[in-house]
């Protein structure tokens, strides 16, 4: 099935736009973990299963992976997501991109070693560099179009005869690099204008934002300009709030309640006056 | 010592700009090496122990080592060059672009799990996300500003009142990001136009040019518009060219005599008419 079908289905099962980002800081991991011989891998599983019904998917960070010298956690990681709860999505969190045989590399990465069912990249090196990622039509490609951080605008908001690089990327998005109809975009919950500026140019693509919670973004706006006609199209990840919500010996269940929380306000402005 | 200090004493006494990029591609391998328990190891060693006379920095591809689940021969390869020809300059081509504590994360993976003296970017996401990258003063950071590949024109290209995205990169090299001098940027040999444009904005940072040889860059118009008045700041990079120059039992033989060519060859433009 691919990448939007799997996601359609999710997001109707669970009944939730979240997606809870497994981002785990070895700095920040629960005390216990600590003498556990995985505890990256340990701390996503606690995570995964405490959260796995109020999700439409789950984004692994690699590179916190890869700083701590645990690619084998990452891969017990998505093999636990894979088995356990089947019906929910894997999305790769790499943002990789470079061109020809090398992005051929960073693509069997994600799809074949991690198994993955999408990754995030990097467009700055055009067309080309997307392709072999974008040949696999069953995965999600989630290509970083407005992201969240301040320094988005030094070179997304270039512009260019009135239109803007994001704005730009979210065209050639629709028009060029969705022959699969595996596409989709990463647009920072910080910036609601400007995904409601793309919403208008991508029609219903699924739109990957990050921003909510630890770095401020406001949901109501982001549903209010990112939400397509179905209430859906939005995967609206979190992962720093959800993740170090509480840091004692319940820290999965902290992680639970502020997931449930946010979900329910997500759905809260999904269909406005319920 | 200062990432760019090790790599001028690198030029001086190699006499060389030739830096060889390590893609070990499983399915290219000479086949002596199927059998042995570090095949991709066990070939970068050999091409770096062939060529170390002839280069002023080696570039290992992280996304070889990433699709073959083998970091531990990258980890191994790294060392061994430390270890042999502790006077060459390692830089990690890993093209690492996101933001916060996740563009940390990259910065660790690069600089203390795998040692690298230098790594390459990614701009897209700003400023902030490549500070953490900068804030580490002894270590090269080689920022993407116009890559070697067709659809580098897709994006790097965008006009914005007259000046292009990979002009406003350089310019935010060389006046923005470059406090602690630790910035490079990557040029592709395939536009050596754009490498004389960016070379006029930046003085005499180093750029890192691939595309000559496999790619079919042009060595004397790299030269021509790329080189300082002093005949270096070029890291000029061939990777397949010179790996796979041979695929029997003395792949290491071919390999040097590929790089011996490529050093010659751009020896003869760096001084004309010598």
């Amino acid at each position: 099935m691919k990448f939007v079908g799997r996601l359609e289905r999710a997001w109707a099962s669970s009944g939730s736009l979240l997606c809870v980002g497994l981002d785990p800081d070895p700095a920040r991991l629960p005390a216990q973990l600590a003498r556990t011989a995985h505890p990256l891998f340990e701390f996503g599983r606690a995570i995964v299963d405490a959260t796995a019904d109020l999700v439409c998917a789950f984004k692994p960070q690699i590179a916190y992976y890869a700083a701590a010298r645990a690619e084998d956690q990452l891969e017990m990681t998505i093999a636990h997501i894979r088995q356990r709860h089947p019906s929910i999505p894997v999305i790769l969190d790499a943002k990789r991109g470079d061109v020809g045989s090398t992005a051929e590399m960073y693509a069997r990465e994600a799809f074949e070693r991690y198994q993955a069912d999408a990754v995030t990249v990097n467009p700055y090196l055009g067309q080309d560099s997307l392709a072999p990622f974008l040949g696999y039509a069953d995965k999600g490609v989630i290509v970083l179009c407005r992201t969240s951080n301040p320094g988005a605008r030094d070179l997304q908001d270039v512009d260019s005869g009135g239109r803007k690089l994001y704005q730009l990327i979210a065209q050639k998005a629709a028009r060029e690099w969705n022959a699969n109809a595996n596409v989709l975009l990463v647009v920072g919950a910080t910036y609601p204008q400007e995904l409601g500026e793309i919403r208008a140019i991508v029609g219903d693509m699924p739109i990957l934002v990050p921003g909510v919670g630890a770095q401020g973004g406001d949901v109501a706006a982001v549903l209010a300009h990112g939400a397509t006609a179905a209430g859906t199209g939005l995967i609206i990840s979190s992962s720093r709030a959800v993740l170090y919500a509480g840091s004692g010996s319940d820290y999965a269940g902290a992680a639970r309640a502020a997931a449930l929380t946010l979900r329910d306000q997500i759905n809260q402005y999904r269909k406005p006056g319920l």
